[in-house]
């Protein structure tokens, strides 16, 4: 099956955003074992829309269109798509009840463009969208078929998984088809290091396919299998991914759609423990990661951001003499934050930070990226030194993710 | 000028990395006042590359080619485009000595099919590479032309505005003209009543465009002004950003490159005014804002994140009576944390948030997204509720922005 990307929107094409769609779709088609022929943008302009479509359409069994499917003046992608392939466009009432509620249920104000989300082609499939106001749709046109989905990626990442992959598979008569996928997340290893390691692993079976992504700070190895035949899809996965486990064990934190403070809440959740953070250079992040978990009022019991040293000092009553001595970024300071964020919340765990993440700040004893992490739980305590090369916000990230990082690591029992 | 951007790959349509080539083109192409018609990416195929040139061409003045100008194998975009135009191919001697050159000065061995580096079309017109092997070059095709450039994007970075830009600027005779650029950050309005009100507005004037672009939770507008007079250029920018401005004033929080936390960031530095925050329900995110801007310890003295009760009664002092009669989630609390954050760190102004992100926790009389902000500087105090119709991120997100929108008003002297 060969698959045309068309991504429409003014601000794609005058850069102002960058379209992370049509990876993202190229991925999931490639996932499917399809192949993509073609990725296209254009601007919100009926001439244009029609032209690209045109042209993809040509090249392509099916054609995925986002984006341009908003309320306001400038959304036109419908009535584009409408034209160019001659069709009138309708409301759809059950559509336009939906969508009113959903303005209520918000606390929204409805304006009558809003109605216009409703209106389809004559002949159009709904595509339901769970998380938005813009409901995608397809049209069979022979053997091809054009689905248009909005453009927003959290929208996509529903819808098309949901909605649109099922609809193509049907179409194509692939619903036989198996296809699964696995994600591996790493942390602490860089991409080519990782890339050697995966080339010395046996890793050639049918149907198998490897990519790796970085996402800063983490990297992705995402594995697919295709096969008609279902056990052996899930076989050849298994083999793989078990060999990649083995290879990389030590890095890997996550699986699938886990992230790194999911994994963390957890473990902590699950065994009944509780959770502090200071943090200095990190300002913030690690509780707000933390706090973004579902539930993480049953772990998190506060945080601090201790900038000052008057407020590590009376916050987590760390001495004054030690900041005095050893200075406010140092092993023994971290150590102190840890020890009194755990003992006046009288936490299982205690975790902090303090960094200079720049750009001013910096020594030539203690250089900007100079970060120390430091974790207790009464009875242990461990402490590590960094030294990052990124900028201010990429050392609050890489700070916070070694931090929980080194969290997990004592949740499951290894060495910091 | 219409422009058509074609960038080439398998790594583009697999999905394995984003394009970053494409988007960066489009704005430099829209500051020079040039439209893009349309952006593609294909693979490293002959019959693709083909097909996408011929369509680029056909829509656009100019194609900006970029990729596959490797020396290995599977890159052929100076073949495919060769055949495409019925091009043959020659070496270019003074390029092949450049090459051989630099892989001496880099103490590289030295393959023949590096060679394939100094090989072009017939007709074509070097552009060089100064950071790398690969060079451009671009071929007039009567009033058209077609401009190639490697997929590197340090190296782009490079060959577009030194190289590329010149050629395009003297092909269609531009090269004495101005373009300007203003963004207009808003907050606290949807996108439809934006649109709306910019409606009613008088900007239609010479040579300007105006978009509007969702950055949840902000809305930004970008007005743009290309004129051959420079003068006429500055005068009708400032005329609509004026008109804009009038309009839409309420709703301003910042301009072009300024942030919501760099601009409350520099009103504290300015006036030499600190900030302490108690957050319950945005969890950190406020502080992880504020201290993403360089130099945030001049202002920032401390933050607290007071998930549980118990941090709320003993870092911040609320009454517990408070929290039994009101609960915690209430504007009594709220206007305590504010207070309490503010007298224990000895700052000027003190800054809390608490509410229910869910998706658990809402109740009937305070459902999931209610969520109060509150303000003091020890003379006044201020405190608002919201009700917010999102996802548990989602709330976090525009309850910070509220947060700081309030303390950015407190600091211009608005109404809160």
């Amino acid at each position: 099956v060969k698959i045309g990307i068309l991504t429409i929107g003014n601000e794609l094409v005058s850069g102002m955003i960058q379209d992370r769609n049509a990876s993202f779709i190229a991925r999931e088609m490639k996932t499917e074992g399809w192949r993509v022929v073609s990725m296209m943008s254009v601007g919100d302009d009926e001439h244009a829309i029609a032209g690209g479509l045109d042209h993809v359409m040509g090249l392509a069994d099916a054609v995925i269109v986002t984006g341009g499917l908003g309320p306001t003046a400038d959304d036109i992608t419908t009535a584009a798509i409408a034209r160019c392939l001659g069709l009138p466009l309708h409301t759809d009432k059950s559509v336009l009840r939906r969508l009113k509620k959903r303005f209520e249920s918000k606390h929204l104000p409805w304006t009558d463009n809003n109605a216009k989300q409703a209106r389809f082609p004559e002949g159009a499939q709904i595509i339901d969208n769970p998380v938005g106001s813009a409901c995608g749709f397809y049209l069979e046109r022979g053997e091809k078929i054009v689905t248009v989905l909005p453009g927003v990626p959290d929208e996509i990442h529903w819808m098309l998984p949901e909605g649109l992959i099922p609809v193509l598979r049907w179409k194509f008569n692939e619903g036989d088809k198996t296809s699964l996928r696995k994600t591996i997340k790493l942390f602490g290893m860089t991409e080519s290091s990782i890339d050697t390691a995966i080339g010395e692993l046996d890793l050639a079976l049918p149907g198998i396919t490897i990519g790796s992504y970085p996402r800063f700070p983490e990297i992705h190895i995402v594995v697919t299998s295709v096969n008609r035949d279902e056990r052996a899809a899930a076989h050849n996965l298994e083999l793989v991914t078990m060999r990649i486990a083995e290879g990389l064990k030590k890095h890997i934190f996550a699986w699938d759609y886990e992230t790194m403070e999911g994994i963390v809440a957890r473990y902590l959740t699950d065994h009944g423990r509780t959770l502090a953070v200071a943090e200095s250079c990190t300002g913030g992040l690690i509780a707000d990661r933390l706090t973004n978990v579902p539930g993480s009022s049953d772990f998190f019991e506060r945080g601090v951001v201790s900038y000052s040293n008057a407020s590590k000092v009376e916050l987590l009553g760390v001495p004054q003499s030690t900041i005095s001595r050893y200075g406010a970024v140092s092993e023994p300071t971290a150590v102190a934050m840890a020890e009194g964020i755990r003992k006046i919340s009288g936490t299982h765990i205690g975790l902090s930070t303090t960094g200079i993440a720049g750009p001013a700040g910096g020594t030539s004893q203690k250089p900007v990226g100079t970060v120390f992490v430091s974790l207790t739980d009464g009875d242990m305590k461990a402490c590590r030194e960094f030294l990052f090369g990124w900028d201010r916000r990429r050392i609050k990230e890489i700070s916070a993710q070694w931090a929980l990082e080194m969290l997990r690591r004592h949740l499951v029992g290894r060495d910091i």
